[in-house]
């Protein structure tokens, strides 16, 4: 960040800011309006031309976006709106009060608000919900010439020229054909004879996440998005992609350790909506560990005969818990990466199983030579663990697998069965096979 | 998969096959012939005309296109390699055993070799390996028209002409022009009065996550790639680096849990080499957990008198190693998205420190209430319990966002300091905070 330009911002040196704004990229002008003095902000903003400034402000976040809204009259809001792509006018109206989106709509024209309007209508994980509508449309029966004229006559707002889908009758879309060939062809060509009919499209019902592995699969730029009927209403461009894919990687990571996902940057959250987003799962872990300590309890006669069997409790249940949290959240990943799916439940049952048999049997044979070293070469007692370490790495492991999936079934996110749960199911079939076994090896 | 074309592959019926191939895109031939019989996939490969078996061949996975080189003739591998995108051959080389990168390096123009060659000099992490050569360069003289027919004669195999560059004297980057804006001028108009002098670059040495961050930043489709002294070396696309994204988040959610990361999919890996990834940790843990075993044995006079104690190691161990796994995957997913770095530590942990006193003030009433139930209103019990449950969630929160903090300093993945370490640490300090506050308390 720039202390000079923050200094020129707050002292309102505007003649300054307009050479300074003109060698300066949008994204990082709407960095520096942030870190400003909110008043100046506003002021500086202003100074900005129309297109300019839709371009700043999808940038913002949108706290300063809705301040900025508050304090520009409606002629200035319709101006900025009216250049506001479609996706970001989209996202803005979403994570605003319900009047100040009302306002927003009421200031663009009838046709952008009902275009508006119907993506909001969109399912919040659907494709139509990140889609733009701003679309270069050819037919087939226009000549490269007749089509490069129409990108130019299109106009700028467009979200991407690179890639020109082709409808025929009905709207429906039939092909597609790429800027560069069109360049390299002849003028006198047929956009018909050009296109590729293999369209690789989404419809506006779909999963926006399976949308991502789509995009990754085909190494696409964009894709077009078209309603049951085959018609085409939009195209989802890969720079949304990537925000949606960061976006669902960080839900992921949150829910695995058992935290309520949150979009807010980690530094801009305050300490007690953090606190919130933990709690939860800590209250839950607390009372599962209590069952698990309860279950402990039962074993109190065991125990006083046998005081030493105590010592290997942490750490079956923290083999076990880890295992357990890497299988799920190995499945998890592959899951959202679409490379496992539901149908692959049992092959990934029987996959765990022999990973779970494979590490519990060296594990089992590291503990058995550290017990035979260092508790008198109690053999029973050696046996008694190795044995409760197999059986707690093959249920951790099973379960780690199977509850993602189940969650999947439900129509769950699959990331909500993560290590935390997973870990307290462990935790507690550790302890009660251990002493299960112990009981029978030494009679207690 | 379609079972049809499986079948007609496998049956070797060329002439169906060309047709069937004529209607897909290379994504999905090498999706099906990855999935027929080797010797049949080969024949069905050699169909293809050399373009579409250059894409083909870049979707193929490394097995399978060392077997295609290996059963090819050289005529036929220099005719594939010279189609083959630059960045798609160094990803091959890279991935294969030296006699087979050094036929197909020899296969290509001595042009192509060392331009491939100076790609695979960059350390595997930087930007300069993911980037490619094949640009579109202009120069500010040109005019509109002169740029467009460069353009058009350059060629089919650019990787993007969506974004050109306009390079000065000596090749060093001076700006950038955009297919669009080019599209939407008059013929006449100069490059160098079109251009956006404000460009948002990378250095071939720069870290490749960090300019992952840079594309979600500013929302680019292209970056170009410079030398230290400003000279233009090469572009990275959106699609590489959708892909670089997908490595990276893999990789940190293997390493949360302690898995060794692998490139390979779940599926495609086998049993014994999952084995391998993830049995490391565990037995690294079961020595730590051998140690927390160990501390509790020390502890067991204190047990002997007050047995009850043992019922709450679980819980305290849990609520700490889960708290702090969700401050350190929290930090390490803030770290990766650009949002925290190094100097953030203090504020990181005076955070921590207020949200882990939010989180166990509750879980503390929640404790209190149920031993008083439970266990005879025992306030002293109660106390000693939510005492060291506080004690322990503020060290699980500092130690949890401190670590990966302290990785990056040693220049080591943040990931790497992740939950199962952390939870270590933090079931060992719970043990011994527990036990020293319950002597106290109760005088044993």
């Amino acid at each position: 960040m720039d202390k000079n330009i923050l200094s020129i911002i707050n002292e309102g040196l505007h003649d300054d800011l307009l050479v300074l704004f003109a060698h300066m990229n949008a994204v990082d002008i709407a960095d520096v309006l942030e870190h400003a003095e909110t008043g100046k902000a506003v002021e500086a903003f202003r100074l900005l031309d129309d297109a300019l400034a839709a371009d700043v402000f999808s940038y913002f976040s949108v706290e300063i976006q809705q301040l900025i809204v508050d304090s520009l009259t409606d002629t200035e809001v319709t101006e900025i709106m009216e250049d506001l792509p479609i996706d970001d006018m989209v996202d803005f109206i979403e994570d605003v009060p319900d009047d100040v989106g009302k306002r927003v709509l009421d200031s663009v024209s009838a046709e952008k608000s009902e275009i508006v309007d119907r993506i909001l209508d969109y399912p919040e994980d659907s494709v139509g919900s990140v889609m733009t509508t701003e679309i270069v449309e050819l037919t087939p029966e226009l000549t490269v010439r007749e089509a490069l004229n129409s990108i130019r006559a299109s106009g700028v707002d467009k979200e991407t020229i690179y890639t020109c889908y082709v409808v025929g009758s009905d709207r429906k879309l039939i092909g597609v054909v790429t800027a560069d060939i069109l360049l390299y062809s002849q003028l006198s060509e047929k956009v018909g004879d050009l296109m590729d009919t293999n369209v690789i499209y989404a419809e506006a019902g779909d999963d926006r996440e399976e949308l991502a592995n789509k995009f990754s699969k085909y190494d696409l730029i964009a894709i077009p998005v078209v309603s049951r009927s085959g018609q085409l209403v939009g195209i989802v461009t890969i720079d949304d992609i990537l925000r949606v894919i960061t976006e669902e990687d960080t839900e992921d990571f949150a829910r695995i350790v058992g935290v309520n996902p949150s979009d807010a940057p980690y530094l801009k959250t305050g300490v007690f909506r953090h606190a919130g987003n933990r709690i939860i799962w800590l209250l839950v872990l607390m009372l599962a560990a209590t069952i698990v300590g309860a279950i402990i309890e039962t074993f109190e006669d065991a125990l006083t005969v046998l005081p030493i069997l105590m010592a290997f409790v942490p750490m079956l249940m923290g083999a076990g818990g880890n295992a357990g949290a890497q299988s799920s959240t190995m499945v998890i990943r592959g899951m959202s990466l679409g490379e496992i799916d539901i149908p692959d439940v049992l092959k990934l049952v029987w996959r765990e199983t022999r990973i779970a048999i494979i590490c519990s049997v060296i594990l089992g044979i590291a503990n058995f030579i550290r017990i035979f070293l260092m508790y008198d070469q109690n053999h029973t007692l050696a046996w008694v663990v190795s044995l409760s370490l197999t059986v707690t790495l093959v249920v951790a492991k099973a379960i780690g697998c199977t509850l993602p999936i189940l969650a999947k079934v439900a129509k769950l996110d699959p990331a909500v069965m993560a290590a935390p749960i997973i870990t307290t199911i462990v935790d507690a079939t550790a302890v009660i096979v251990f002493f299960a076994i112990a009981r029978m090896a030494f009679n207690i």
